[in-house]
């Protein structure tokens, strides 16, 4: 069959990312007009035809994560309808998917929300990275390309040709995620959690398995505050750990991410740019800022020529 | 048969009309964890039990609306999930109302996305205020309670016993809702109207029906940037009007609002506490908040007992 | 992408606007069996095959409405499961429009429902032509095209080439759509209204705006019963104009409306082909209707083959 | 628990029975203006609050059917606007109940697509009568109490005291329920069938099973141009019949109908008051109407009450 | 419109026909690993792509029909994820068809259930065969495709040049299928049913029509555990038949039924294979078994390129 | 609020814990014919009245468990057409948990798939024990009360009194929950992870964390086939530990698992009874099973009584 019609439009939250891909995808972002109301109110308007289109939208979910939710939602609605054939979300970034099940009573599940909402505006299908917790896929029921940094990760740290590395997943939740890591390098595993003593004492971060002497390569799915990561690079280095590296598919870094990043104990910080981080502050933070629009572009082309996503990829990297 | 608990709570968009609702309704505001983290995502969690309650959310659409909109949809998914018997949206302002139809090709209908939003989420009924347009009731399959403002407005300015009073329509799709003033007033109607009498010319506001020698009644839903309405004094003055008062339900007063009504060349300007405004910036602006918690506390009361609600209010005022 | 097959059948309630409009797009109207049962049931079967087509469906929703409307969910549910690719309702007068909202307490919203119903059956998307009220557009979640007389009855009232044309909203719920009739003609607006003194007491027609020695443009979305226009041609005569001419997009003429017409006051009364009109009777009682088929026919030719519907229409007259 | 409030409503195609249910159930039926506009559009609205109220509807299908249809599903819209607890129809003769399956390619299958309007319109439950196909309970997912009148036609014809009963199906299709009627009458059973011989002969009414010297009991669910049935009676006399009874549950009676049955040459015929018949007609055409609007009373007060339904029936009555 | 990629699936219940139907449309059948975990869970996992693809899955659910229905359903959730455009299960015999209906106070409608399992888990359309009752196909609202076998079953029987046949129906649900085989027999039909005399007696086959001296088919949907019809077989011969041949659509043969054919007192056994057997137990049976295969393949073939499929079938055969 | 009546039924899955549960709430089952015919369909029938009750029903998910869920889904759709006013599933063990996402291309999500079943068929709220992952809750949108029998294990292993517990997670997909029970047990925490160093190389159990001269406590939500769990007990002893229990919510022991429990190395092994297992064959294997009956009868006894369910338990122990 003949594809449909290819319309890439880009939301405001990260249009760098979104020019890129268009770029490799050998197009141009179609023209959209998005703006805000005084009130906070957001306006869209496609300013070309649509119709018959399959239509992808980029647009990443980063802070104010309900700003960037709310314009995703209004173009899906616009977008239906008129009369776009097939809507395509691309979502470098899901927010709230910390917010994956009820962990104290009466909690909600955001995550499951966040998907229902994308589904009742019109969202056929859904492009995303590194989800928070692989079962959100199953929160939707249209097809869910679920892509992974995890290779791009492993290849970067690969590079720096360390010696003695280990992988050490930053908490319990996140040992599967850290054990692939360290197959990907070839290297042992070690695992830190925090207990708290008794009531009113802090915490301390416990590492279970060998650190000592080895560079640490600590990856998580993404640094938000960084208070945590940062942390536990001082207890690693404490526990004789000769360097620490921290790494994450996602570079959320709010509040006094930065500024504990530059200040921490560590020899290099990896993100990638599902976020849109200003290159001149990650410089000043020591960030290393890998693009995953590489990605996004092939499974956007895949997608669009019925081509295998899986296929993409190594199956090593396979999510 | 017996009724269900009540159980009433706030969002954080207008906590004193919540607090003077429960007031009036001899209660208290239930206990809840709303907060926001450092990247802008929102927590929610009911701090008492919800299981089989009848829950009305208090939450008004202002300023920055779609975080006042994220957290009603969270607040909604956490009732649902705790078990609430049903779940009742108290919206005394309805954002992207005015987005309610499709005015050029390629355009949203975000009033629409709203009530998907809210009914997906798990909202079982609407009490609401004067929204932008009527039909919007029927954007929802569930129950909208539609309340307005209009009679109290109407009271108030046959307070201030002002003479030769005229109803004049901010613009022709006000018409409609002036008429109903005009009659609560018992006086005259004029319609304003905007011409742009050649490309690159200004428009001029035209005035349809006598304001000569008269005190102007201008009316509309909702006074947001407050231009139009205040160039539109200054048009009637310029038509011989001996004053002009200004009244709204909704207070959005976004960007340069309360400057433009402070230097208006008017005799008053009157809105209702849909939206909560500060006491001292009203005061300084000259601007008269009326309340209409009475109004929602009444609703509420006669929702959860299963009275009429219409029956509440006097049919002249009755939407 | 090859454009899938076109199957093009018509209800009952406006074979000829059907007919028209296939031959505009050089085609014919597809072969269906569409009947009553002596109890009042409507038998329909398609009597050629459209599966994997695109199937336009032709009904007006006029009188006998409902019979009008259930044929048409009828063969929308017949071609749904002799699996149509994509079913498009065609329907130049879209029924129940004037029920789009509760105007008093325990009254349905019809119009939504009628949306429902056709969603239900399972339309993919709909065609229609000024409905009573633009936001009748975000009653339903599938595409709408909303197309628009108002250019084609400015054009009509243009090749009058009248003297001192005014447009007289015949009351204040249409004062928007005169205002955009007199942007389209370039003359003045005025505005009628009734008012009833006390109770008891006849009401009477106010005029905002100036109509003396004026010919009256007086344009509605439909007439129906004719009463209330006609009454307000009458009253404008006494307010000095010099002339009337009536205009509507929707003919309905029920009850006593050909008569009221006949025996008017006024020098033209015109209307389109939305719903069949006998042309004798048309004529005995002196009314213009002008065919709207072209448009509908350019309409569908683009949806079928993915062009833009919104660039057929100069953006003047565009809703 | 406590019941919810009772609240009966009649549509306006057969008062008089539901007139007779709320007698039996010691209640008044709700005041509601049901009216028609001169365009043939049907305008509900409540007069009385039923807030929490558990809302029965009575509407038989009859004709006009689709007037009837459309009428209760407004009334449902307009019941779940004004915050019924619980919508059920009450639904005596349900139409379109011939058209359960495609019979032929194209077809629709509108007793579905009618379930589907009553559900997306808002009913939580259905009581009605004998339907044509057992199954169309499986076109709902909401609770279906389907009463049956085969008790009390058994039990009239019993009151006959006819000598040499046989039941005789009208066709293959109704060989089910007439051997449940034999049962009942404790009698044999035959069959009749159609055969046509020749392309252009006349078809034949076979007979399979012994009717010479038998009086026939023939017994549909429906009559309704009574065509075929009234020459099934004809060609059972030939065969030696001594006297032929016709019955069933929904007396429609369309077109020549009455003129028919006047004329057959049958010794009785009966049906039910689930469609409302002329008293005189009635009489004129030697038609007896049993009533059963006391076990739709004694349905809706157990429904009401919670209590079982099936119990109400003789086990060997119940469908 | 060019054809999307066709990609034809087997589960496990009867792969032989599928591998037969593939045979037919000339393709293979696609690579999938569907297995069970030792706890009774299905794995299932699609080794080729299937995105963008016209996927027909192939599974009868036959015995055991719980495990074969839900490795139905995980094959349509895998296809959905993985962006299969269009999902058609194949399904020659349909589970619970006989559980179409309550026939007793709180019974399930298992047959519509299936239909809302397999639609909730995507399935686009249905191919199937002979429902046990022709409304099944309105349980479902995407299009039903619905092949017979009587045609073929026909054919058999005049092959085998029999003198003097009668159709009898195996009981009186059976009688209008019964019907519909005598006239493409050209023969005439005769009725058995059951009756109880009195309590604590056991039943008795009453045969209403002719069968002495005549060879009888008798035909039902299915042959399941065998004992009605065998016993049906011997009472025709007591009543004068001088043979009896017997058939079916689906042979499902539980239990006893297999010994219960092959003791019988009949001339011969035929069904199809919508439902996998032995070939040896067949022959050791008696039991001829026809290949529906060539229709599925036609249908498949039909449906894939938009073809129709009714008229596939000569319309004497039709449903 | 009066409660609406409690009505407990039991699947045939694990009648022992629905009868313990019974006992508990000082209730008996409710009467209900499940059997299963010969051809494996499953026929289900309340034998008494369950209109307007609140139904809870008991079926675990376990082998077989496509039989278990089917009998689970007819009994929802029985009881919602038997006009239930409410219905919980009770789900002592939920399968297909661990396909909750796609861990492969081409997967199904079966997790999310059941619970669609579930909310298609009519479940209102679901209550169930130790999810594989807790955000399978997520999956429905019906209120998921989620149980946990974390605290009932982590007091059994207290009462043992053992010297120098260590809680070795069974692979890092486990952490989470390990290191939970650890602080319940106020021990350490090591984790076990299976590595393969070469192609065709067996897997080696690496263990991160101090073992040696420690007491193992080896907690996973499901004992399956048992073999990976065995074999990490024997890794465990050869690092050098004193002694290993193995312990489980869910005691699936498919396949071998007894064999292999009753011949591992182990000290001991408790799980509970949400899958019932034959009391002899638990003692030869030397399994332990603790009762989580009463846990769910003071569940469902709060769920009917609107009471909250999270309080139930000690905040410790919370899920």
């Amino acid at each position: 069959m003949k594809e449909r019609r290819l319309a890439l439009f880009s939301g405001t939250a990260n249009k760098p990312i979104a020019q890129e891909i268009a770029k490799r995808l050998d197009t141009t972002l179609g023209d959209i007009d998005i703006h805000r109301f005084e009130n906070g109110e957001v306006y869209v308007r496609y300013l070309e035809s649509v119709r018959g289109a399959e239509v992808f939208l980029i647009q990443t979910l980063s802070y104010p994560v309900n700003d960037a939710l709310m314009e995703l939602l209004i173009c899906i609605d616009a977008a239906k309808r008129a009369s776009a054939a097939r809507i395509t979300c691309v979502i470098p970034h899901y927010a709230y998917a910390r917010q994956d099940k009820k962990s104290a009573a009466r909690e909600p599940i955001t995550a499951r929300l966040v998907a229902d909402l994308l589904t009742v505006a019109g969202a056929d299908s859904i492009i995303t990275m590194d989800l928070h917790q692989g079962s959100i896929q199953g929160f939707f029921n249209v097809p869910v390309n679920h892509l992974t940094a995890l290779g791009i990760l492993a290849d970067y740290f690969k590079s720096l040709k360390l010696d003695e590395m280990v992988v050490v997943s930053p908490d319990v939740g996140r040992a599967k995620a850290s054990k692939k890591l360290s197959e990907l390098l070839g290297c042992h595993l070690a695992i830190m959690h925090k207990v708290r003593p008794e009531h009113n004492e802090a915490e301390i971060s416990h590492v279970i398995g060998k650190v000592e002497g080895k560079t640490c390569i600590v990856v998580d799915d993404m640094i938000d505050t960084a208070g945590t990561i940062c942390n536990g690079a001082t207890a690693l280095l404490k526990k004789g750990a000769t360097g620490v590296y921290l790494g994450a598919t996602h570079g959320i870094f709010s509040g006094p991410a930065f500024e504990r990043i530059k200040n921490a104990d560590i020899d290099g910080c990896v993100v990638t740019n599902t976020i849109d981080i200003d290159e001149k502050i990650a410089k000043d933070s020591g960030i290393t800022v890998l693009s995953v629009a590489p990605m996004f572009a092939n499974a956007i082309g895949n997608v669009h020529t019925n081509k295998s996503v899986s296929e993409l990829f190594d199956p090593e990297f396979q999510i």
